[in-house]
């Protein structure tokens, strides 16, 4: 019997990413094969990375880093030198990469770093930073492959437009991230690049789609990923892995990095870079300053503990409920949240996915034969809609949309404060049985409002025990179901948690501003 | 022989219309069959207006008015009955209107004036000042027919979110006005409310969609009238009219004025409203006063004499040459635009406009047996597109927005001049048979590129003789034959010529600003 082809091309492709690692930065088989669960430990660990190099690539500010690059007190060489070590261990324990393109890095780096010697002048606000990008960006040269095996060895002619702003903000790329095969599930696997594990605990999934890209900035083998966002795609994964993301309303750039004050930095730096001349999807609204700033009067919140579809599992809850105390304590006001709507809104979020009838996939498959992943967020043919129905759905969206606004205007809210998801951790392959609940995200990308994530506490052996209300909680669907049964806080142990700010429609300074106070009330992790 | 149900469906509607118009305000029949061809002259010289109504309906900043208004120098019901008359009277010679809704607005007013004088203050920055809309636009128990006869007598339920913050800015809504069946032609017939004409000379059309409006604000029956632009609906009957108006980006509101300044304060007036909060669609970015200010550096503009397709008639081509001819003389660079993306554009434009196939109309034809009118931009089942052809097609767009924005970016110009239309009047029913060339405005909304009409220029006897060029020309197609041969001086002399301002994507306040320049370097009309 012969391989299929797809296969083959399968085995070529990993022996090419493979031989794009150094020989020098490969871990030996059995040191992958004994590597504890948490990847950080093996980085810190492996001796592969200067004590120096361990704390530059663990500065999370990258205001902090950018400084020392323009000062020249570091090179962009060394600093892309440390990232790449960095990124290459991770991907060797958690499967976070796809492309790798080191060479190509530090060549840039050199290049900056020689325009700095020669003029005293950076290259843009993001001069020398080592950024990582999400596997469906183009670059030129590369592959785009967003897992598909059909995709492999197909280079893209040129560099899409963020690719283009990033690199003409003096950012050097050095590595795209792994992501599920057609991008519509929780959990990055595909059959290109393997399934990428969380970079705490490889027991566990990094999240989805930007999985990838999750797993490498957690592990810091990033200071700042670039990923998308039509569901939760950046912000589950930056959940589960502790980070902080924004998911802005379509027309600004969607991304996670590891502390807070990287987001307002970056968002500040590319919309003055005023990225609506090149890129026909970006809004030219600059980033508002007045609005992101510590507010001086007390917030007006609205929290959702509990969305009426899938319940929290404990810490998810308990975490939620800290942050409100905190919260009602520093003198802020938190209201419940009316969750009528969301069930619709998430319905109608769905059937729009799906309404291709799952063809766009299919046709990727059939490039090469490759077969299609179970389970994912991926139409049948009978979800498929006709214009027609395309065109009532667009009706239906635009009525919910105005519906919701009322409701949030006379709210008279600032945020919503909720979980990013109801779950904590999964276990490879098993997010595709879950009955692919994403209400707590994917009704913010229907309505196009803004959401961040923002690390509030880790899952706790002592404090996360069920309770009685979750022991008697009656699952009230096969998602509520399967979220409650599989809860299980020995998994989780040590887990991050995040909550979700979600900032309304072109509410991203908002959601920062409500992302400072809970800097302030919370305990730094 | 019965007649069809649809034309007694517009007997009845016909009958309700004129019902609405008081008698006191009626011409009789003679009157209407005798009426000069300017709607003006009938307007100023039927008695029907006091003098001071004249002057009030003929003061053409509203900015005026609303201070007369904030004052109680006159008040909003004497301003409101002086715009109905008017209105009245142009709907009788251009069949400008469709719903007509006096009592309601004179209602209204009082109530305002009520406001006004027992709280001292004044509700919103249009408060008391009658506003038009263009009938496709809800408003709350009236009919929104778009032109079709099976949509008489479906009162909408509740009104759509401009007419709502119309209302919440203070204004007073009085008349709907008329459109072309399906709104995809540049001439404003339909088989329920008939043949809209041009305010300045009856024996021409008054352009589409929003030709209504287009007529009405011409005839001054209305200080400010809201429309709607997907291809040229607002820019073309503004052009027929020597109307300003304003196309801008999707997200912000488009309509039509008479001065300069009404574009300017009502932008910002809208904006300021945040009518983000309501509208689903709209981007909050406020109206950016220091862009739209007048410029005190000297301008580069891009100019089109000739998009290579449809050459414009000599009035066209003879008012766009002595605005450059001016704006050189006054120091700016006025630098001749490649065209060579033009077409490629407007041929993506058509390809989606038709790519329902025509199924739509035919849809509202069928309501009530309506026959469709022939030769409106609408597609047959041969256009039609497939899902997986239209997200090709998006593909496409996507692909030339972005060249289009390299090749502005690149130019480095403030603006582009050109004209709105290549055609300076048509009879009535001869635009269908034109070949539809609508690629000077059309390109436009298919790159989502603010533009804006500025009135230059009359067609004049002696200046806009054909030409050696003109006669020689060889036509390139069939539009640009049937354009050619249809030019005849002596058909459209002392007609409206504007000029187009494109002021790029989200460049509505440049355009404004290039709108200040031309007015300080034009004599005025």
């Amino acid at each position: 019997m012969t391989n299929p082809s797809w296969k083959t091309a399968v085995h070529k492709k990993r022996q090419d990413q493979l031989a794009s690692i150094p020989s020098a930065w490969r871990l030996s088989q059995s040191a992958i094969e004994s590597a504890p669960p948490n990847a950080l430990d093996t980085i810190r660990s492996c001796g592969l990375l200067s004590p120096q190099e361990i704390e530059w690539t663990e500065t999370t500010d990258i205001q902090v880093l950018l400084s020392k690059l323009a000062s020249g007190e570091i090179t962009s060489l060394q600093l892309t030198t440390a990232f790449s070590k960095r990124a290459a261990i991770a991907q060797q324990t958690t499967k976070c990469l796809t492309e790798i393109f080191f060479e190509q890095a530090l060549a840039r780096a050199k290049e900056l770093d020689n325009i700095l010697q020669t003029t005293g002048k950076v290259t843009g606000p993001l001069h020398g930073l080592p950024v990582s990008v999400k596997d469906r960006f183009q670059i030129e040269g590369m592959d785009t492959t967003v897992g598909w095996v059909g995709l492999v060895n197909k280079p893209a002619e040129r560099s899409c437009s963020i690719v283009q702003l990033l690199e003409s903000m003096g950012a050097v790329l050095y590595v795209k991230t792994n992501i599920p095969q057609s991008l519509m599930m929780s959990d990055s696997y595909n059959h290109v690049f393997g399934q990428s594990v969380n970079a705490f605990n490889s027991q566990l999934i990094s999240g989805g789609s930007s999985g990838g890209e999750g797993a490498l900035v957690g592990a810091r083998g990033s200071p700042l990923g670039i990923g998308t966002d039509i569901g939760g795609s950046i912000r589950i994964p930056a959940n589960l892995q502790g980070l902080y993301s924004i998911c802005p309303t379509t027309g600004r750039v969607p991304w996670d990095c590891s502390f807070l004050s990287t987001v307002e930095y970056f968002m500040q730096a590319l919309l003055d870079s005023e990225p609506w001349d090149v890129d026909p999807g970006c809004i030219p609204i600059p980033w508002r300053k007045e609005v992101a700033a510590l507010p001086t009067r007390k917030l007006r919140l609205g929290v959702v503990f509990d969305d009426g579809v899938v319940k929290p599992q404990p810490p998810v809850a308990r975490a939620l409920r800290e942050v409100v105390e905190k919260l009602r304590l520093a003198g802020h006001e938190v209201v419940e949240w009316d969750t009528s709507l969301h069930v619709k809104g998430t319905n109608l979020w769905t059937k729009a996915i799906l309404s291709d009838g799952g063809q766009h996939c299919k046709d990727l498959c059939d490039v090469i034969g490759e077969p299609l992943i179970e389970g994912m967020i991926v139409g049948t043919p009978s979800d498929e809609l006709t214009i027609k129905e395309r065109e009532k759905l667009e009706e239906e969206k635009w009525a919910f949309q105005e519906s919701f606004a009322k409701q949030w205007k006379q709210a008279g809210i600032d945020a919503i404060l909720m979980p990013t998801s109801p779950w904590v951790g999964f276990k490879p392959k098993e997010w595709v049985q879950s009955k692919q609940w994403i209400g707590y995200t994917g009704l913010w990308n229907f309505l196009n409002y803004a959401g961040m994530t923002v690390p509030v506490a880790k899952a706790d052996f002592t404090l996360d025990q069920p309770d009685q209300e979750w022991l008697e909680h009656t699952p009230r669907n096969e998602s509520d179901a399967y979220n409650h049964q599989q809860y299980d806080i020995g998994l989780v142990q040590g887990m991050h948690i995040c909550v979700q700010i979600v900032g309304g429609r072109f509410g991203e300074e908002k959601a920062v501003s409500v992302a400072k106070v809970l800097d302030t009330i919370l305990p730094h992790a």
